[in-house]
């Protein structure tokens, strides 16, 4: 039967150099596996101003529920330094049971693995009694404007409903069947001007240090914590990651201060209620503080980042229970359900349809040989096909 | 008799645009004034590699002791933007009362007065019983490295002692009369540079963002404050002059940022334990900090300016009390003894005699429209003249 080698599929892909936003022939390879497998294959080109065109992918096989998706991506990052890599980067080569290349572990490995398990599943038991689709888009690596925000947009307006979503990205940090993510947290970014007044080093109680204004509102954003942390979420955390005055003379004070900043936050918050409280938080540094003592309230302006990443929990106990109990009888080990780590395409499927995550070890994803262990593709095929029928046996419930 | 008018000298020197490194005439024109009195003018050039030639003037008249020198500068800063002066910046006008130019005050004004308080105490009683000198730079607004330092070395190794000296530069904060200063704070710069490692915002454990570190150096250099003033000096003041990371990326934290800061520092300090005092500070934030709990010490290093200027307090008591009186006597207002302000060159001259400084009302120093009170230039010249006449007495007790 075409496609049940997840091996084969995935040197398929990787010999497809598809870096972000080339498509680099890799859709149409999958194309060539889920269209024998009784597919409905779609290419979906998407198109910006000031962006790259974007190919895409939506597959579909089955038409009645209940509908459950795999969702992903075949672009890949630059390889980086091409000539430190120990096999190249596009051959697919295997050695010492690896298998090396870029997009190994993020994703075509998981893409590769999906499409064997759910090829599997048609060779044992015939077509799944409802539907499975592929959400494969090329712009995850990119700006995500012309990926699977689109494609999503696309198919709804088609009519297609989902059920449930299952990403195959990277999510295990050390070990096949370690980590399944249930959910992400948010992130919010900004930046902040401080509006002071030039004037000489000698005489700053008649100039007024925008550094001094800039410290104390960066202090005012990094302490306190905004939160402990709640059941399923670590604690909300601010890095501000970059600070710039660029004044080249020692003598002068600056009139001009600005600083960029980035939250992951926890399910204490929503974007806007986050917002509200570093609003409220400046605010209250501008006001008063230890940098400016006496100082009448500090100008300031911000301007936040056009798109924040909502947080989203799934709680929806059987899909996770599903994956949860797939990846136990596949590895022995009971996964840790987690929300840890950078956002994912998982928050824009949270809009339509309950979503987890699972995939490969990702350790060596966006690295110089990027490679995965050919034991962890068979497992993870096994794991999802385990997954695929226990998912339809409980959503038959 | 010659060169008695303070305005007629003074439109002369404006007249001369001599703006920074540029002579302009300015120190022929008070050569020109000088020899007909009986000093004896030597023009200094001076060089450097890297910076422009600089002529500096030396001006002696008398052989013997006691010797009284009047140091000040002839160059003047850029104008700025020409077409908002309401006058001319060269032409000298005289309007309402006030003569305007670049220089009026900082300081063609002062050099002027003493011009013309030398030339009228000449003209009632001769030649002081001793010498005056002039000591005057063209180099005072620029880089300071051709200007008053080699001009006194050039001297020194001629065999010029002094035993006072006078500098002209605007002293005054509001009127003639309020402020005579008597020391000067010293001066330190350096540039911290911390180094983290770079890493994604969403994994900042794993990263040590160089942003948490350069404001923890920098929170510990502002607070808390380094002392609480002394008997003649306002308390040491730093102010952070520059941060800079530059880092575009909103999902990255950053591995380098920059700082760079000058402290104002009296005499608790010298530069020297004033560096071991920061070093301190910063080692110590270094090891530990709110901003970066739990993590091991900080890498930094730091690059001091070059040449710290060092603070110094004049103890003469006949000096200060001989400008002291001859300025109360022409304002009716005993003035302040201060050490506010920024350096001057007054640092390089305490090294060889003691040192004064006292001159017109600053308040247009450096801005659009510089001018001053035709009243205020024939005020300082009594208030010099007095200041003559009282030297020499006390200096021949
Ligand atoms: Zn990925
Ligand atoms: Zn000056």
């Amino acid at each position: 039967m075409t496609a049940t080698d997840p091996v084969a599929n995935l040197q398929v892909l990787i010999r497809c150099p598809s870096v972000t936003p080339a498509e680099g022939g890799a859709l149409s390879a999958l194309d060539a596996m889920l269209s024998p497998l009784g597919f409905k294959v779609d290419k979906v080109k998407a198109t910006a101003p000031g962006t790259s065109d974007i190919e895409n992918l939506y597959a579909r096989l089955g038409d009645d529920g209940p509908h459950l998706m795999f969702a992903g991506h075949t672009d890949v990052v630059p390889v980086g330094d091409e000539q430190a890599w120990s096999h190249p980067p596009f051959a697919a080569e295997i050695s010492g049971g690896e298998l090396f290349g870029r997009g190994a572990v993020d994703m075509k490995g998981g893409v590769a693995c999906f499409v064997a398990a759910i090829a599997r599943h048609i060779e044992r038991h015939g077509a799944p009694k409802g539907s499975v689709s592929f959400l494969i888009t090329g712009d995850e690596e990119g700006p995500a404007i012309n990926g699977t925000i689109k494609l999503l947009q696309w198919a709804a307006e088609r009519g297609e409903r989902w059920d449930a979503c299952l990403v195959g990205e990277p999510t295990n940090p050390d070990k096949l069947g370690d980590m399944i993510k249930i959910g992400r947290r948010g992130s919010l970014s900004g930046k902040i001007t401080v509006h002071g007044v030039q004037g000489h080093a000698a005489y700053p109680h008649l100039a007024d240090n925008a550094v001094r204004g800039i410290l104390q509102l960066t202090q005012a954003l990094m302490d306190p914590p905004f939160d402990g942390g709640t059941d399923n979420f670590q604690p909300s955390n601010l890095e501000v990651t970059t600070i710039d005055v660029g004044n080249p003379a020692t003598n002068v004070v600056p009139a001009k201060a600005t600083a960029s900043f980035n939250i992951r936050f926890n399910d204490t918050w929503t974007a806007q209620s986050l917002q509200q409280e570093i609003l409220r938080r400046l605010d209250a540094a501008a006001a008063d503080g230890v940098l400016r003592p006496g100082r009448a309230p500090l100008k300031y302006d911000i301007v936040w980042a056009e798109r924040p990443s909502h947080v989203f929990l799934t709680r929806n106990n059987a899909l996770i229970a599903s994956l949860s109990s797939a990846v136990e009888s596949v590895t022995g080990q009971s996964p840790k359900l987690s929300t840890t780590g950078g956002t994912s395409d998982a928050r824009f499927i949270k809009d339509y349809c309950p979503v987890v995550e699972f995939g490969l070890v990702g350790q060596t994803m966006h690295m110089v040989d990027e490679r995965v262990a050919v034991c962890d593709l068979e497992r993870l095929t096994v794991i999802y096909e385990t997954f695929i029928e226990h998912w339809f046996a409980n959503a038959g419930l």
